[in-house]
């Protein structure tokens, strides 16, 4: 039993792990089954549980602290006392109006920025994201940090990461992605449009095609399942109930197949977390950023490969009629195109991270204060023309196309460039790996990401786990080496 | 605001309802769509939130207690205090090594009693039942009664419900209904057995005929859902979030579709309580045997009867083809064949009441020690023998066939009988019952139920209920009259 000197912790963590067990599988509901006159009525129950948690944190936070400095404590005991600490920090530092103010301005700037959006009128959501920037500032002096006040945000997401690694990180990536945009864009590979996007399908197919590949991927059927939602998304509701869901737009298929094939990679992650750890904090990922790694890891270096491609072809050849006349090579090269885009989410994997950098610069400045909120239309779509030639018409393709910020969300998305960098360290880290997807050999893949990050949980900080695994923390070279070896050798 | 003046109760109540509407709808989760690897973690889930739930109540039983004997309260708030009490009663006056040593019987009893009726070895659960029997008694002590300890156990599902009511009631319907049931035998008129019972049918089609007696019913989409069981119910999450399943077994198609209109009646309860009573101990019916009466007018009443068959025959003709030789007077025959049989939920509308009087006898004699346990299968098979002409061949068919008594449910059968006796009541007090059933005027049905009965939820007791609505408690001549007007003019 690997938390033997800390049973009352362990004992008075499981009412915590309960109600948000519950609360998953209301999350869950909502986007899924519940009948839509209910959703107020569930609105106030997540009010209600929310309540009961910070209830039972603050209890912990006086039993917690018999423990701090105590010595000879398995690297499970010590990781246990240090999640949880982290999740007490944000209720024990944070003045509760602030959090009532925020979740007040949050839940008007919703619809405010949807609307925004819609219209394109970033003036229209500017007053509500200035006052988001100014709490969540507010909220990072509580927090404390150290150097930069977006610090304090970035740990929240990405335990131990600074602008100090992000900007490292962004300085490496951004000349390279470039240079490799340039010389793919000069080879003339991609077409600027292909027919297959706009191609309608059967829903009924496309689920059979789905269904075949969670079958591919050995996705296991009792702990497992997938529905449909409006936005697709993983959620664990325990270490033996993972769901994911998907949608079907009716056309270009690609996009429900990856995102089944990247939803499955977190599933993945929250099925192979050791069951012995179970009902503690440790029982979720390490991060933001290393949960990303694996869905990036498993959609994009294992689904766009070679390799991969031919597994499925047969199974798309055999419900899709409309693409009897498309080979394998044909299909590769379509959901590996390589096009700048205005929008982050159709982004391919040379582009994305240009993206990512430049709201990791924006949120950076705007926490320091470098920049108003009014300028912020200006710096995005010069950002965008500078680095991939193409400008916004309007801010709703512009800087308003992104949820996050109307959530409060600032510090998260430098993640998911974390999840592509750390997908490139296990590409580089892992031998066989063409091998073991030309064989549809999954349960050889799993047991690797198994033994080297997804069985600990969050035992340990991300960049320990990255040393144990890696001998190193987020080194994108891996990322930029992988990207050429794929893109420029066509 | 029906609360003014326990707001405070009203405000902490919502800890326990939230806690509740999680419960709720991680047991019809359970039912529908969880993956079976979490079976256990979820029922360590469970366990914990009893836990919370009860540490809710004890802080409630304090607060509670201010407002006894306070004056000039409205009905609401009276109700509220009433049934907080009654909820609070069971944590307070049973000791918890009680409820603990019983929860460890029950999760052996019912394993043991499967396998028991299988093999039809009533011996094999003998001692369990002993166990629990003794239990009950035990609990039944704890809660104090007046004249027979039945009476405390009664009270739990059916409030004020007493060993001399259940005397009362099964003395007049025994003689009456062996009466109907020797003179519906005489004419002849059911066939031994019938040739749809053995007929498969396509779950598709089944599901369609499903969907559209829902609309039918008018059932509310934005706050209503059908799923499939392994076993039917109904389950509130909330007032605007009502579900039902039911089951498709590939033959006998009168069982789903039966299944789905007495679980209709069920929601159609819990949709029609006032929503000003949500988040109170208010929403919800006023006892087991009120609600057993709309699931059984809406199916029996009204499901089986010829202008409801009329209704559906065409839904019926159009997707099922093995119906293409009967016609609607067939039909109306079929669904409603009077025929003795072993088992209690194979029973018809005549013969139903003789299973609940049976177990209704033993339940009150083994709480007052007036027989043993070891007696219980040929008291069974006499009474079978005597009042429906039968006798189990073995004690799988007999004694066995029932999960309550495994679950540690003594009380709960009675509730059956009532709601029978209870939806003959409504028969005879509604006027234009056959008009609006004709005219497929289910709204019309529904606001006579929401004013009667529906919309007070548990604010009255449900004798209060019942005289308000009918000028009289439990009175089962009007099932007799029902049951004769129907059966006796064939």
């Amino acid at each position: 039993m690997p938390f033997e000197n800390i049973k009352e912790l362990v004992e008075e963590y499981k009412k915590i792990w309960s109600l948000n067990y519950a609360l998953s599988l209301m999350s869950w509901d909502r986007e899924t089954y519940m009948p839509p006159a209910d959703a107020s009525v569930r609105g106030e129950v997540t009010g209600v549980f929310s309540e009961l948690i910070k209830e039972e944190y603050l209890k912990l936070n006086n039993l917690v602290q018999k423990y701090e400095g105590k010595e000879n404590l398995s690297d499970e005991e010590k990781g246990f006392i240090r999640v949880l600490n982290r999740e007490i920090k944000y209720y024990v530092k944070v003045p509760i109006e602030i959090i009532k103010e925020l979740d007040k301005i949050i839940s008007e700037a919703l619809i405010v920025w949807r609307n925004a959006k819609n219209e394109g009128n970033f003036g229209k959501f500017k007053p509500y994201l200035e006052k988001i920037v100014d709490l969540e500032r507010k909220i990072a002096e509580y927090l404390g940090y150290e150097k930069h006040p977006y610090n304090a945000l970035l740990d929240l997401y990405e335990e131990g990461f600074t602008v100090d690694d992000g900007d490292r990180i962004f300085n490496i990536l951004l000349p390279n992605l470039k240079d490799i945009l340039n010389k793919v864009r000069e080879k003339g590979y991609y077409p600027a449009s292909h027919p297959l996007e706009s191609v309608e399908y059967e829903i009924k197919d496309m689920e059979k095609v789905n269904r075949e590949i969670l079958k591919l991927l050995k996705m296991p059927e009792d702990s497992f399942r997938m529905d449909v939602s409006a936005h697709p998304f993983t959620i664990r509701i325990s270490g033996s109930d993972v769901r994911i869901t998907t949608r079907y737009e009716g056309k270009d298929f690609k996009e429900t197949i990856y995102s089944v094939v990247h939803e499955s990679g977190h599933a993945i992650y929250e099925l192979l977390i050791d069951k012995s750890l179970e009902m503690t904090p440790l029982a979720q990922g390490a991060s933001t950023g290393i949960h990303e790694s694996q869905s990036r890891f498993w959609e994009n270096i294992i689904g766009r490969s070679k390799e991969f491609i031919h597994l499925v072809f047969p199974i798309l050849k055999n419900n899709l009629s409309f693409l009897k006349d498309y080979d394998e090579e044909e299909l590769h090269k379509y959901v590996n195109t390589v096009r700048p885009s205005l929008t982050r989410v159709d982004a391919d994997e040379v582009t994305y991270n240009f993206h990512i950098a430049l709201r990791y610069e924006i949120e950076k400045k705007l926490l320091n204060e470098d920049i108003k909120v009014e300028e912020l239309p200006e710096i995005w779509n010069d950002f965008m023309e500078k680095y991939l030639g193409i400008r916004p018409k309007n801010d709703g393709e512009g800087i308003l196309q992104d949820i996050h910020w109307s959530q409060g969300s600032i510090g998260y998305f430098p993640t998911y460039t974390l999840g592509n960098v750390v997908a490139g360290m296990i590409y580089s880290s892992y031998k066989n790996l063409k091998d073991d997807i030309s064989q549809g050999n999954f349960d050889n893949v799993k047991s690797w990401l198994r033994e080297k990050i997804c069985k600990y949980g969050a035992t340990y900080s991300p960049k320990e786990l990255l040393i144990r695994a890696f001998g190193k923390t987020y080194d994108p070279n891996d990322l930029l080496k992988y990207l050429r070896e794929k893109y420029l050798s066509i």
